[in-house]
C-alpha cells in the first residue's frame, strides 16, 4: 500500500533518499576542507534524521534551545551545542542535562558568563558568538574588551571551558555576494584564532549558515561548519541559489477541496498553521507561499508548468494553477507543496511521513 | 508564588479576566441583536476557554478542521460546525465523529455534496458558504445554479440536512470601510434567506469575522455570528480598530538574553516558532512582530513609551526598545509580547499559562 493511502489531512512528507543525498554532499564538502560538520538540528529536530546523519560521520549536533537539547540528550551525540545566547533562567536545566551529556553553550555578555561561572555543577563548554556584520546577535569582532572580559570571568569557575568562536553570517540570506561575506567572516575568525591560539591551543572556529556553506568552496582555516537547513533545503534556498528544486527533501501533502477553473485557482487544506507564513515574491509581484509538486507512489514529481500557493490563511491555501494542473486535478486529490522555509514547516507539523508510509519523529512545539 | 516564577522559557500567558470580558461583550452584542453567538474556536482551541464561554450562554462552536472537531467532541457542545469546505478524504472520520456528536459541515461544490449524500451514516447538517466579495472560498452569491445543484444533491441522501448560509467577509481585514462590506454581506444573506425560506423554513444565516462583528452595530436579519479571534484579540485587531490594546488577552513571556544599549536593542528568546511571523508595519516603515508589555504579578502593564519586536528569526527576537525600557531591563528578566496574530501564536505554543500559574489546554498542532 502506498504512503498516499495513509493521508487524509495535511501531512509533511520526508524523502529519505533526498535527505541522505544532502547530508552526504555537505559531509563530503566538510571532509574535503578538513572541517568537522556539526549540523544544526533546528531544521529536522528528529532522532531518525540524526541516525541517518551518523552514517555520514556526523558525531556532534547543534540545537537552538535547551528544550531541543533535552530532546537529543542520551542519543549518543558526542556533544550537543546550544547555539543561542544562553538564557540564564535555564541554568538549573543546564545543570541537570550536563550531568550525563557533553554540552556547550554560546556566550555574548559578562552577566551570563558570571552566572554560569558561579552556578555550573558540571563541565560545560562555551563558544563566544561573533557578529561579523549580520547584526542579529554576537560580540562585535573587534570588541576585544568584551571578548577578554568573558574569557576572564569564565576562568574564575572550574566548570566553564572555552571552546572557540562561532559565527553565523546570516546576511547570506539577503546579500547577493556571498563570497564577500565569507571572505570577511573567514578573515574575522582567522584573526581571532591567531590572537587567542597561544593561550587556548585547542580553540576551534565554526561558521554556519546554509546559503554560504552550500556555495562557498574555500573555508580558509575555519575548523567546523554548522549549517542546518541543508538537510531538507526549501524554496527559499532554491531562490538563493543554494540548491536545486530537486534537492528539497520535504513536501506538505494537501487535500484538494475545491477547484475554480475560471479563476485558475485550487483551494487546498493547507495554510499558515501547516506551512508557516514565510513567503517569496514572484517576478510579477505575486506572493508565493509554496511550490506545487505532483505526488506519485515513488515520491514527488516537479511539474513542467509551475503552480504555487498564491495566498494562505490559517488553514486555507489557494493555488494559482497552471493549465497542466487544471487539466488533471480533481476534488479529493492530494497535491504536494514544497515549503518556502522547511525549518518552520517542520516545526509547525511536528511529524513526518516517509515515502514508505512510516511516521518519523520531530520534537514537540514551544 | 507568582506565575512569573514558573517561567524560564517562552510561555504563552492567558489573562482569564480579559478573555471573559471579550466573551461577555460579544455575547451581549449578539443578545442585543437577537443573534446566536457561535464562536470560532480556531483561536483558543481550548476546553478551558470553552467552559468559560458556556457561562456566557454559548452552546455551539465552530472549528476549522475535523481534527479540531475531534478535540471538542464529547465536551457538551450542542453542535460543532466545521467551517472549512469539507475535505472529502475525511468522510470516514466524519462518520465516526457524527455517531455521538451533532456536527455540521460547509459545502461549496457538487462533488463533495454527492460524496456525503452517498456515504454519510449519521445525520450531519451543512451550511453553503457564500462568497460576497472576499474571494477566498465559497459559492458566488448570485450563482443560484450551483446553490440549487448542491441543495438538489443533498436531498437525495437521508443524512445530509441543510442548515443555511455561511458568509465570512474576511476582506474586513484589508478594507477600511467595514460598514460597506457588512451592508453588502447582510443584504446578500438576507436575499438568500428570503429566496429559500419557504422551502427551508428553519434555515439560518451566519456571518463571522472579528473586525466586522466588533465594530458593526446593526446585523439586519442575520441569525448567527461566528467571530473567532475576539476571544483573545491581538495587535492586528488593535490596528484594525476592533479593540484596544487593553483587550488583548494573551502575551508571550520571553526571557531577555542580551541588551545592546548603544543600538537600543534587546535580544529575547522568542521568535517565529513561538509567535508565528505575522507582521505589522510602523508608520516609519519598521516591521513590528509584537508589542512589548511589562509583566507584573497581577498581569501585564502597557508601557507609556512603546517598544516592539522589530525582527524575528526562528528563535531570536530583537526588540526596538524605548529609553524607559532600557533604563530598567536586565539580562535574565522576562518581558511580555502582545502577538500580532493571536490565533497563530496560540497554535505555535499549544499551551497557555494562567496568571494563577496554572496550565491551560490547547489542541495539538497539525
Amino acid at each position: 500500500m502506498s504512503y498516499l493511502n495513509h493521508i487524509t489531512s495535511p501531512t509533511l512528507l520526508l524523502d529519505e533518499k533526498i535527505c541522505r543525498q544532502n547530508l552526504k554532499k555537505m559531509a563530503d564538502k566538510a571532509h574535503k576542507n578538513r572541517m568537522k560538520l556539526v549540523p544544526h538540528f533546528k531544521t529536522a529536530q528528529s532522532h531518525t534524521v540524526g541516525e541517518w546523519a551518523k552514517e555520514y560521520g556526523i558525531k556532534e549536533i547543534t540545537v537552538s534551545s535547551i528544550k531541543m537539547a533535552e530532546y537529543f540528550c542520551g542519543h549518543g551525540w558526542e556533544n550537543i551545542h546550544i547555539a543561542f545566547p544562553f538564557n540564564p533562567l535555564e541554568t538549573q536545566k543546564l545543570n541537570k542535562l550536563a550531568k550525563n551529556q557533553s554540552l556547550s553553550v554560546q556566550l555574548i555578555n559578562e552577566e551570563v558568563t558570571e552566572k554560569l561561572t558561579d552556578e555550573l555543577e558540571h563541565p560545560v563548554g562555551f563558544f563566544i558568538e561573533i557578529d561579523a556584520g549580520y547584526g542579529r546577535t554576537g560580540v562585535e569582532v573587534t570588541d576585544f574588551g568584551l571578548i577578554e572580559a568573558i574569557l576572564r570571568k569564565a576562568k574564575k569557575g572550574k566548570n566553564l571551558y572555552f571552546k572557540g568562536f562561532y559565527l553565523h553570517p546570516g546576511h547570506t540570506y539577503y546579500i547577493e555576494n556571498k563570497q564577500k561575506i565569507y571572505d570577511e567572516s573567514i578573515a574575522a575568525l582567522s584573526m581571532l584564532k591567531n590572537k587567542y591560539l597561544t593561550e587556548y591551543p585547542n580553540l576551534v572556529t565554526r561558521i554556519g549558515d546554509t546559503p554560504g556553506c552550500s556555495v562557498i568552496d574555500d573555508f580558509g582555516d575555519v575548523d567546523e561548519m554548522g549549517p542546518g537547513n541543508f538537510v531538507f533545503y526549501d524554496m527559499m534556498q532554491v531562490n538563493l541559489g543554494s540548491c536545486k528544486t530537486e534537492d528539497v527533501a520535504v513536501a506538505l501533502a494537501v487535500p484538494v477541496v475545491d477547484i475554480k477553473k475560471d479563476r485558475k485557482e485550487i483551494l487546498v487544506h493547507g495554510g499558515g498553521v501547516h506551512l508557516a507564513k514565510d513567503v517569496l515574491t514572484e517576478p510579477d509581484g505575486t506572493k508565493n507561499f509554496g511550490e506545487v509538486v505532483y505526488l506519485k507512489e515513488a515520491g514527488w514529481e516537479i511539474p513542467i508548468q509551475r503552480s504555487f500557493l498564491k495566498s494562505i490563511s490559517q488553514e486555507h491555501g489557494i493555488i494559482k494553477a497552471s493549465d497542466e494542473l487544471l487539466s488533471k486535478v480533481k476534488v479529493g486529490d492530494l497535491l504536494g507543496i514544497l515549503p518556502i522555509h522547511s525549518c518552520m514547516t517542520a516545526d509547525c507539523m511536528e511529524e513526518y511521513l516517509s515515502l514508505a508510509g512510516k511516521k518519523i519523529d520531530h520534537a514537540e512545539a514551544g
